[in-house]
């Protein structure tokens, strides 16, 4: 019933839209789409400032198998990301230096993988960005059909072909192609606003002020008590 | 029947002392308190050479709501340190570099947060030391009341306000203000100790000497046999 | 039931041979093996780049007791990797700073230890590389009998005393010592194919064309589709 | 950016094949799906025999928040069973028994949620069957805008409103809408055939010989040997 | 500095009281103390109609020791529920169909404990209700010291001796004995006011009418959409 | 370098012995093996009073294959019981009602296995009793070798073809055929023990004084104190 298939010359987003996109954080973007599209927190960078932002690729592999992941490779263009899904939970290390190497021969700027990587210590020497759910040394075959380029859902999230993808140390983002333009607007207008708010901050004045919330803690009923007063 | 309250001008632990007991690792001093205080080992570090000492402001938290940590940095001091639970399990990131900004304006030196926490990246370029159960983009809102001083139960241990926190790459560890002087006088005498017994350790003497355990473990009946011997 | 042992004079590698195996990382030797003998990969290196490749000494304790790991450190000889299972599951911190020293002093090389470690900074610092399912500054008692030397199952997998254990940043894999020369001729023989392939893959060949992978996709029914014609 | 919606109209699956699907089992449907559209197994019923077959209603919650749950009981009809989501994770318990009592009277015949339930006591007795994430007596507010039918990631799958939803004790499969009648074809084949196939074994002949597995094995290398011969 | 202690003579909520809240359900009462003392949902009874409802006396042992609840089997009276806990995180078997002979000798009513029980075969023919984070045959030892009718966490809540501890199947709620005619009245009212709504609920009203939620969707912004015009 | 092997004539436990043997608890016998050979807690049983006492068939298999199950029952005979372990952790359903049909027509009486089972409310109906890590509808398929009757690590602990199984509500317990006489001489000694215990406990006597445990508090320290003496 399922059909295997690799969909090609898929929609990416326009590189300079990409390109602006990835001067902002995760969280940053994260709060200009509303609070959607965050992939769940197991999915954790392999070294500490790993950083992508690019166009989804997305394989759907049966758990233990990453032929898909070699068909995908094919179909990618340079400024794409990987992502790589499981048709059920698995640990195996689907993805290493080799895969790597081919991969960033043909553009792909890093990985997002619900499952395992491994030759973690050479694709962090080769700056290679890999968000996975665990590292591991199993490797895998390459026996058994899956998808290339069809919606996927990796870390809790539903990733269309050509989302764009944005990692760092805070995890991954999915953005979708549309409204990009409109969503970089508001990470911008976020951040100019938050740079504000920092000079401000830093210089002591409180949230509590510069947000209003003393009114909202008083509506609230909090009351202020001197420990010497307090029983507990 | 929740009252929400900022409990204010909590009594502190002496400067002077925590500035000694901060030379002490948390094993150390985990050892030092009898085995008690210690905070579930699923609170990390978000880079590898955290290091607090402080005064705890406690605040507990409606899952995924962070306005009661905006109250409690007014009622801060410097050498404090902000403890933060929730109501539920949450991992939200409650905390990011704008709130970090602030609490180091009012000289807050870092953060234990049994939830999430972002921009950790930011964070950690600013040595801001934090110690949360994960890290998550995903921010909170500022709705609902809570608490800020009260004695709260984070990391499976509960923390009263002014409680001294001691955390590194370890873990967390709470001493309880009173008896202070004594905790440290433990952990010297154990450190002196430790430095006596690391010098005939790394000369070659083994810890069955040094600790007298043959005579043990010949009580408990331990055999020795060799390989050759021995029949599984 | 149950008898306590301090099994001696346990036959190792040849110290050659695991020189040799030292230069390859655990991903390959793992597949050298036929996928065999990788500890699961919840246990991590407490730095990123530990590496280590010795004789396994194997203790098996009680949980929260480490009386066994002192007695086991007198049979250690120069090469060995100590090897540390308990009956129960354990968080506690087995293993620190002062057994580093001394393990060291009797030249052991590293430490894998299915429950807690502690003192990660000053191990990190003096570079003596370690593998554990949590760091945790809780420390053990030394109070009951376990065993040393004896077949133990550490991370999943029966660990024998004697067996070569390889750790890097993609965690460990067991390798007997029965039959290591081959090993290490399959693990050669496959870098040697990577390495070809590496080049070939980074030149922008493909793996579909290397591993000879279009017939698999074509048997197994993946058709390609344009995205503009593909009905999800 | 996000448009809180409520999605109303939807097309839902015919009656008498949802009724044709409900006489299989989770397992057998989701071989006939070519192993797509299960739920991780997180997702548990709440009593043993639960059982449910309908049509799904999906909400979108934020967590600890199930005022979109309200809204979707006003748009569900008889035979729908409900699918309720969390844009985090959230173990609060969002559903409890009257909500149960509310969603019976319109219909609704059992809910799949992928975060707490409660009452669970009574949901039992009423028979009322839910597969979830955990138990917990912690319940939610009413406060914030999410959606109801759109598309939702439920224990990992995507759900779309109409799809079919079969809950047995094996867990949750989502069955699309689309050739409905062709997965009950398929798991009717499926089942007539394990039924042949059953009676067999349960005749003492092996799957080995039915399945024609001894070539395979043979074919692997599998070899046969005595157990006094073999030197594992 | 810790000292072992087990504390006697600890006041008891009145026993009629007990049984007043005895008739309310934990998620009930949970709401009717805003939202607090629930402790975490991983403690699951081990029989699907566990009921308590009793007065709490604390243990706190050593992770693997079971030593002091022995001695707090002494201080119990008719009425108590037992409540333990470990000083370090424990999976181990505490409690067996022994210790709940003798507890139930001394008229205690139950047992929560945050490690393992065993014997739950035999515990459940006799009807002793435990709720508990694991289920081990491992049993303890009765070598180590710790406490009795401390105040200890137990489910990652503050539990206090005397403290009426209430557990059915939606898990286990801490109730402080100070305001429990006041908790009882506020579950006493809120359950009124459920059968009151229970009754609209089941004759086809709806929570949006009955809870006023409808102008609140308004006010959110929630739009409805028919399936034929939304354009996901 | 692995051998795919199929290991017959693999010498059993006495039956009269094992018939013996099933006349006590998991826990009972995991006390009278000196608390050795418990599998983990993480293995459950599928319905409440499974029980099961019978040889261990030993089958390896890699994560998402049972192709080697159907090989272990050609070799099974009335009285074993199957335990799969998999290469590589894995959650798939790996047997069902047909391999259960299977087994029980050759005399196989119940099954341990470090992965997922399905069809449970089938397998529940025919009283085969299953101990298993997880429920999942995902079947397998049939295609790798794997191994059949050599020692595997299950729940994680090692064990080998011929071993004594033990299942009931408390988990599981691998006894070793040799010593297996002496092993039912302490559990009996040991229930003889526990039965008189328990009378003495039943009629209100206290373990304290039962086992002597007063002199034991005294000596560590343990001091008794008044509630209203106590200061916390």
């Amino acid at each position: 019933m399922k059909r295997p298939v690799v969909v090609t010359e898929v929609p990416r987003p326009e590189p300079a839209l990409v390109e602006q996109l990835a001067a902002y954080g995760v969280a940053t973007v994260h709060e200009a789409l509303g609070k959607e599209g965050l992939l769940l927190p197991y999915l954790r960078p392999i070294y500490p400032d790993a950083h992508v932002a690019g166009a989804a690729v997305t394989v759907l592999c049966p758990p233990g198998d990453n032929l898909m992941v070699h068909a995908a490779i094919e179909v990618c263009r340079p400024g794409d990301v990987l992502v790589i899904a499981t048709e059920a939970p698995s640990m195996d290390g689907m993805f290493g230096e080799l895969l790597a190497t081919s991969a960033r021969a043909h553009g792909v700027l890093g990985l997002v993988v619900d499952a395992g990587v491994r030759d973690v210590a050479a694709l962090s020497a080769m700056r290679f960005p890999v968000w996975s759910r665990t590292i591991s040394a199993r490797g895998t075959v390459k026996e058994t059909a899956g998808a290339v380029n069809i919606p996927v859902v990796c870390g809790g999230t539903l990733i269309r072909p050509g989302d764009v993808i944005l990692g760092d140390a805070d995890g991954v983002v999915r953005v979708p192609r549309q409204g990009l333009a409109q969503t970089i607007a508001q990470a911008a207008a976020r951040t100019a606003k938050e740079n504000a708010t920092r000079e401000r901050l830093a210089a002591g004045e409180l949230g509590l002020d510069i947000y209003g919330l003393r009114a909202k803690l008083q509506a609230l009923g909090v009351e202020y008590v001197r420990y010497a007063d307090w029983e507990g």
